[in-house]
């Protein structure tokens, strides 16, 4: 068990971290005032694992709960999804009181969280994150979205859970592909703050890669408290939080162009990191040894570096739409060294476009 | 010209009110650090008495405006209304630094404000209400908003505007009906908070429904300053700003009933709010002297106070599924005096239900 503290002034709250975390649950609820009626979303996958499993626990300290079970996969990231959402809330009478529970991936968090920042101007939300991408990324920071045909994330909000129960027995049932998606954005904490953290990586990559209890634990709570000074700084990213987009802009291009379907989102960061440390290179910010320990542990841990059938002039014309691009510029974020990063928006477009160009298979 | 502050922490800002604004405006953008492009969204009246000029203006500081501009009337506050404003924001390119301006009555203010609030996480948005009713209640205090199907306002945020312009030359073009509209709430700040602006309306009653300037500056001054003042304390409405809602109980009961076509928000306020003396009477937290000189003075400005054609059971099973319902306990909003209201949860249903009867006729 293991707990770690998000300061957001009077939004603070705790991310608990451990192998079985009913009685956690159960106990954080208990003394809340939260209202009876409490909706728990969730997708076809994940609800038919633990859906039931989590009713049982809220209904035991006296909660009414109801699934809502979505389809699984990034379409349901929609207004339209969400709007279905709204109005099983309405017709179960809940009211500002009654939590929201997101059980599931960034999907399932995403668009519940998106419901819970705006249903009755905000009520409570519980994040439960079941993959090791959702536990290390989405579900801490507060950041809740939906798509737009347009683009991704692009209708949202900052709005802070209550609580976030990271249960790693859950990791168990996850699907093979998983594990390597949220090891990339592990890797990203490392590269991005801490240079030990990097080389903890390095040094437990076997145990990183099956999910060794102590290797999973150490290394989910390390990204959880890295994401979580930063967004203590930062929460609506004007500054600093920026640097958690690391790898980001190239990745958002790469799942735009090839239509959110082949490359999830760990992988198109992966892919995306190795594009941002050839910039960083080739500005003379790093060297090639740096370069080539992140690749060296990105082999290590089973992480894409290159991305297959896409055209540079496609990814390059996306980026320049990205939501972070203010004013026409993009804020690229790069490496200094390995522990250490910089927000620039003035890397020259040849220097950009050569090392995207790279990263195509 | 007259400047009032809204007291938010790092939030706050500042309402400008005045005859021709023009000039405040321009010097309000200038040095914001705003995007060039901007939208303006407006609705058919609005836009085609000031959409031009608002552009212009807009134009001569360096912004690109455009207009979006949508039905007149409560049905566009939709979800999908505000879909096709995303679009539009999407495909002209705006960002993170993209003001929205919502030039309009509450419609516009509360759909506009709900984009504003959910495109990218938030954008910058500039409230300039054209109304009565939206200077003295929707434009101030940051609650934004689109319906659904089963309710108003359902779906929402608290987000507030980085500055609000309120031009009392625009009222010029206002239709008859919304001046009782505006005046309903304005009465609300002297019942809930102030006994001397409360006398202030009784004795210019006249220049009141006339809109004099001086007593049109003053009354929406006042009305303001009351708003900020309480939503300063309590922005999210965990106690004092429920006071704000005094006559909204039974309002919204009368708005949904009817199917938000017979009664606006202002008259179905007017009417509450007599309910909602009736209650306090018969409860015996007021004589029948304050609620004889409340309904002389709602006589005196042409509001109205009985609803027609709709059920007493009707109105009733609505109220017990209005937003500020929690564990299905409604909160009152109920008369001590003329100018101060107390908020409870303790009125019996006979009681209650006696009150909505004699008020309709």
């Amino acid at each position: 068990m293991d707990k770690i503290r998000v300061e957001l002034g009077k939004d603070s709250y705790d991310i608990h971290l451990g192998y079985g975390l009913w009685r956690e649950l159960s106990s954080f609820i208990m003394g809340r005032g939260y209202s009876r009626k409490t909706l728990v979303v969730t997708d076809e996958h994940v609800g038919s694992l633990y859906g039931e499993e989590t009713c049982q626990t809220l209904k035991r300290v006296g909660l009414k709960p109801k699934l809502a079970t979505i389809p699984a996969g990034e379409s349901s990231k929609s207004l339209q999804v969400a709007d279905n959402i709204y109005t099983e809330l309405i017709e179960q009478g809940m009211d500002r009181k009654s939590p929201i529970f997101a059980l599931g991936g960034g999907v399932v968090g995403d668009l519940a969280g998106f419901v819970a920042a705006t249903y009755l101007r905000g009520v409570p939300l519980i994040q439960m994150p079941t993959t090791l991408l959702a536990q290390v990324d989405s579900a801490v920071g507060g950041k809740v979205a939906v798509n737009h045909p347009l683009g991704k994330n692009l209708i949202g909000a900052f709005y802070q859970p209550e609580a976030v129960f990271m249960d790693m027995e859950l990791l168990s049932s996850l699907p093979k592909r998983e594990i390597p998606t949220g090891l990339g954005e592990i890797v990203k904490y490392g590269v991005i703050y801490d240079r030990d953290f990097f080389a903890y990586l390095e040094e437990h990559s076997e145990g990183a890669r099956s999910l060794e209890p102590a290797t999973a634990m150490h290394m989910v709570k390390r990204s959880c408290e890295i994401k979580a000074a930063v967004v203590s700084k930062d929460e609506k990213e004007s500054g600093l939080r920026r640097i958690l987009n690391f790898g980001h802009t190239v990745a958002h291009a790469i799942e735009q162009v090839t239509g959110y379907t082949r490359y999830n989102h760990g992988e198109a960061v992966s892919i995306g990191m190795v594009a941002a440390a050839f910039i960083s290179r080739d500005l003379g910010l790093v060297g090639d040894a740096e370069v080539t320990r992140l690749q060296k542990l990105m082999t290590a841990l089973d992480l894409p570096q290159k991305v297959t059938g896409v055209a540079t002039e496609d990814l390059f014309a996306v980026i320049f739409r990205d939501k972070k691009t203010v004013n026409g510029k993009v804020n690229w974020v790069l490496m200094n060294d390995i522990g250490e990063v910089t927000v620039t928006s003035k890397v020259p477009s040849e220097v950009a476009q050569k090392a995207i160009a790279a990263c195509i298979a």
